[in-house]
């Protein structure tokens, strides 16, 4: 599903022992950022000054060393390793934040939302990339701003329509949200990575000739098809594991360290798998992780169960927090054209636009097939509409169009991409506390995403009162998506759960131990 | 300190999303066969079939999937993935194994044979390559086996003789020996790399008329210039890190997420560090370890502790079996030339000779100036001498050698190398747990180690019958450095733990939970 260039560090070989040497500097000062990232992190949370979340912090430290090399023109040997690898990104800091982000996910709101969900991943996604497109093609042809061919205003709507689950993530659970909420913009941030991306793929294949006058079903169809593949996958992994730990009798015998093993591999089977199928891993490993927490989790040892909690969260944080930082370097270190300010200024706001027409039609469409009840209120959306950051996913892609594109072109789009990345992180990020505090929808703190689950109950259980809205087809097609997932939790309760999982009852002790275990 | 030819994969691109689609696939193989490593290697423990350790199991496993991969005419872009790379396995799979030996050292017996382990690694290793290369050599002339020039031969003496850490561990480990040979074996074996590798890099630098005529003693002062920088190094990276937990008072507070990050991060960076100032990772992070687990890691909360001991565990179990994996099927994937079989045998026949020659001189010079109570027996020797395995330490130099020499020279060293390495895991690796209970120096199970430390106490603790041995210099100097050992238990008790630690008498408490906890 991901389309990579591969951009292996040049294989010059230096006189011998420099080459490591270099490496050994380049690795210390990742690691020595890394650790500053965090002391930071910490101080900030600590003195309560949410203006800076952690995430702002790693990308100005990036930024700021990343600067400081430049001045002080440091060895190619030494930058060759804070280039931002796409296929590193792709490989080895992506999945374990995705899984960590399905493993600590609250199930019932996700599911419950997910008909919404979808809308805004596939439609909505759609939506925002060929508004942003089109404006960005009238910009160039009203002299507004740099004029770009209308294809690659396309790939260039596209790869920056794509919300970042990383950054988001880092944010809206550092402030905890209305738990419907939270579930919304996680669940389209996620999803819409695999839109975008198909939709950037398909548009640069239009540019590079191989195909042409592919049209929209066609594309929705191609994104149902890996959806649909991506998930079955993930779940299919998922299950496997259960039942090879229901059944492998690991949880005795202090074989501790054997369980941890293949637990831990489990997620990473499930992403290459779908990479390996030419499908989505994101997707998949998300699914995985699901199913994981729900089913296999339970056929730990507690031990186990401990260990696990703690080193996934460990993983994705460090995962996290290295992304900000190497895209912070990276973008202080690569070669921009700032020539074009008003391609900036602009695309800044065209994709604002683009982003509140997704938003409103994505949300009246919801909202006409969903009981009075559970319409999503205007205060989400506006808070949906302000939450679309843009962070490591669109900057990979436009690393990307750098290699597809004519020189100038790709620089250019590239540029943009970088400055709307370090604008959506820092201002809309250290800002986004303030709005969702003006818009009421912050939750009690930290563990805000559970806790307000928990006394919501009646907002988020599908109770259908028949015959407040008209039935049209669609309605009723979403209606019988919103029974199924009730008869899930039914399906789950008596049929999954003792097929997958060795105990029954005690599910929602252990997901209190696991909380507080892995804080 | 460890030389390297960056061997990056190949930077062509293939049709986009081909290449990631490759690399998943690849990704996956490698998954798979660590999973299933992982459950043959429990299977057999399972039931006590100790002539196929899990080490040998692995490269097994690696071998035959190379083997099929080979047969099948797998794809380039899928097999790029499984080359094994040098800087790959120097950069990222060593650090946690040598991390973890040195983390789950019982310290006591290291220090106490401190002085023997320093003679074994650095004449011993000295003394073995030599004499390898020598004969090596000797052999060339008397047309027994493919000549090489005397400064090849020197090389191959010198690659070949770094006893690799990695597979001694995980054998020595696997059976419980006495604690005493386990401590010469393993401190050999991970000191003499750098020997070796130092020794493999000074020959080099004369083969290519870089240097010519840099005698004994220089070679030697160099050694311990770097090691001792490097062990001072790795214990100040320790030390500020126990300063560091003692008192940013994070084992409050639920911040265990934020302390593990850090706690995890101190290794690499001590390794890195090392490696930036052209000293030995491996040194530095063997010492770090040590420092770590007897200062740091009695300040970290309850919790930590048993995360930290479990993580360890896991990553270098992951990585080791990995390493065994890799080298498997690189073994079965690389070109070899095997028209040079005479050179294969009689290499082994030389090593054997040469490590023979090696352990009697050092075992002897240390015994004179030992007391008769500690002096390193005859069965001890004799399994010092059988433990000399070879693995990925010197499959990594000679696959450097290949780009370092001419063609044909380099292939044949390769291939040798190579045999040699096939050979001591799997026959060796093997036997070893036989040839150990032969020579009545086994332990008494898994944890043999550490139980035979306790009830061994008479042998261990340096006691001085003066009197019993002629005065020369070299001895009054090495007992000076055994005295200082005695005053080291007596200043780490009264100075260091109470300035680097906040607790004082529940090391041993401590201690024991880890072991549970990480088994």
């Amino acid at each position: 599903m991901l389309e990579l260039n591969v951009t292996a560090p040049p294989a010059i070989s230096p006189p011998p022992g420099k080459e490591q040497q270099a490496a050994g500097v380049g690795i210390l000062l990742q690691i020595s950022m890394l650790v500053l990232s965090f002391v930071v992190g910490h101080v900030l949370r600590r003195h309560k000054f949410y203006y800076v979340p952690e995430a702002s912090a790693s990308l100005i430290i990036g930024l700021l060393v990343g600067v400081l090399a430049n001045i002080s023109n440091t060895e190619t040997s030494i930058r060759r390793w804070f280039n931002f690898h796409e296929e590193f990104f792709f490989l080895f800091l992506l999945p374990p934040i995705i899984f960590q982000s399905g493993f600590s996910l609250a199930p019932k709101p996700f599911f419950s939302n997910f008909g919404a969900i979808v809308t805004f991943a596939i439609l909505g996604t759609f939506i925002a990339s060929v508004v942003t497109g089109f404006l960005v093609y009238l910009g160039g042809l009203t002299f507004l701003m740099y004029q770009l061919p209308l294809v690659e205003c396309l790939m260039f709507g596209a790869l920056i329509s794509a919300t970042d689950p990383v950054t988001v993530l880092s944010i809206f659970q550092e402030l905890g949200t209305d738990v419907n909420l939270y579930a919304l913009v996680f669940g389209e941030s996620v999803l819409n990575d695999a839109m975008a991306i198909s939709l950037y793929r398909t548009m640069s294949s239009v540019q590079s000739h191989a195909t042409s006058g592919q049209n929209f079903f066609l594309l929705v169809l191609s994104f149902l098809e890996t959806f649909v593949g991506s998930m079955s996958s993930g779940v299919g992994v998922g299950f496997i594991s259960a039942l090879l730990f229901k059944y492998a009798g690991l949880d005795i015998d202090n074989l501790q360290n054997l369980e941890c093993c293949l637990f831990v591999l489990f997620p990473y089977f499930s992403y290459m798998l779908a990479e390996g199928l030419g499908l989505s891993g994101i997707v998949s490993i998300l699914f995985t992780g699901i199913v994981m927490k729900h089913y296999t989790f339970s056929n730990l040892s507690e031990s186990s169960q401990r260990f696990a909690a703690a080193f996934f969260h460990l993983i994705s944080s460090l995962a996290e927090t290295f992304v900000f930082i190497y895209m912070g370097f990276d973008i202080a270190m690569e070669e921009h054209s700032w020539s074009h300010l008003g391609f900036i200024f602009f695309s800044i706001i065209f994709i604002g636009v683009a982003r509140a027409v997704n938003v409103s039609v994505c949300a009246n469409l919801v909202n006409m097939v969903r009981p009075a009840n559970r319409q999503i209120p205007a205060k989400h959306q506006k808070a949906l509409w302000y939450s679309g950051l843009r962070g490591a996913m669109a900057f990979a892609l436009a690393l990307q169009s750098v290699h597809d594109l004519p020189e100038a072109h790709g620089k250019t789009i590239f540029s943009a991409t970088t400055a709307i990345v370090v604008v959506t992180v820092i201002l809309i990020g250290g800002s986004t506390g303030t709005m969702l505090e003006a818009l009421e929808v912050v939750g009690d703190g930290q563990d805000g995403a559970l806790e307000t689950f928990e006394s919501n109950n009646g907002y988020i259980a599908p109770t259908y009162q028949e015959g407040t809205s008209s039935g049209s087809k669609l309605k009723m097609k979403l209606k019988e998506f919103h029974r199924s997932t009730t008869s899930f939790t039914a399906l789950d309760k008596n049929y999954l759960t003792p097929f997958f999982t060795t105990q029954n009852d005690d599910e929602d002790d252990s997901d209190d131990s696991i909380h507080n275990a892995s804080r």
